[in-house]
């Protein structure tokens, strides 16, 4: 593979994005990285809108031309074949059934959360919402935290595109008011998605 | 394959089973049938959680006992190695995209509205929730329907899990006060869904 097959659109603080990069640091893959302040709206030009009709990061980018979104399908995409993803159907199944569990019951929970008392500090105006996401983000975190008392990762013994689509939120969920000291096994997780090689931080530049 | 190596969990309206049941359908795979009527309660019960943890349906159990939940989880395992997903790596990455496209932007603005409209009629009380869930929703509406008027199927030339997953909430969004009038190209994708070999409608008992 050549150099920069790959250009990522990103944001600095977008914890879907962050997944993307984990990926690719663990696998060693060289990208382009185009990171947008997302403030300044141009994730919603028509230009960006072509890539994504969505109008968000993140935005995988191949050296053909095509533009895959969708963090967790990017995910999929890049780890096919290797040891994040694998190929055997009820592995590779659980691994996909964790992956919709954090878009289904977590992120939109936890990012909305975070996102308003963290970034947008609009938490007291927003006080229902913010109850509401609480209501429902303690009830995904109360079944990972119970999922990793079973095991040591998400979808069993080893560290997969499960666990690296459900880390960014919830290692970012304090952000959003979520008292985690009631989660040890969480805690325990988090310190070993931080160990694996290649493991990036949110904040590079 | 002996008969019913397949049971499915599900309840007479739940979309995400019907899911289930459409690719099953298709593939003219033998299941056996749990249909829960869930203001009863009994997908909460320590027992039912025991194969869900999240305490919804679907859930499919295979034959040696593995319960599977994520209803876009199960169709990736069932059309593994079928027409409805195809194995080319861009190719899978695209009908994935859509996948969690139905759950990130799509489904959690369509079944709510659906629910509180017309199965619990509380719109009144909720209007302020109705009236997000119709924002978002359009939005995503507008997306599937802008990709419909370039392609006759969401992940191309040919109808696979990614039209499967997202066409339950969208056949049903009318249920949930949304205006499908001006969505031409989902109302020709609507009717070509209906007419692919196997179709089964939402009720069929």
């Amino acid at each position: 593979m050549s150099d920069a097959s790959y250009t990522l659109y990103d944001s600095r603080l977008s914890g879907n994005a962050w997944k993307v990069r984990l990926l690719l640091s663990h696998l060693g893959l060289p990208f382009r990285r185009v990171t947008f302040n997302l403030p300044e709206g141009k994730t919603r030009t028509p230009e960006f809108r072509a890539k994504n009709p969505v109008g968000k990061v993140p935005v995988l980018e191949l050296s053909d031309g095509t533009a895959l979104f969708e963090s967790n399908a990017i995910l999929a995409y890049l780890a096919r074949g290797t040891r994040y993803l694998p190929d055997e159907p009820v592995a590779q199944a659980t691994v996909l059934q964790w992956m919709f569990f954090e878009q289904s019951e977590a992120l939109k929970n936890l990012a909305p959360a975070r996102f308003h008392v963290s970034i947008s500090k609009r938490a007291k105006e927003m006080a229902a919402d913010v109850a509401k996401w609480h209501e429902g983000g303690y009830k995904a975190l109360d079944i990972i935290d119970a999922r990793l008392q079973a095991s040591p990762f998400l979808a069993g013994d080893r560290y997969t595109i499960a666990d690296i689509s459900n880390f960014p939120y919830v290692s970012m969920a304090h952000e959003g008011a979520f008292d985690m000291t009631k989660y040890p096994h969480i805690a325990a997780w988090l310190d070993r998605v931080r160990s694996q090689p290649g493991y990036v931080p949110l904040i590079q530049d």
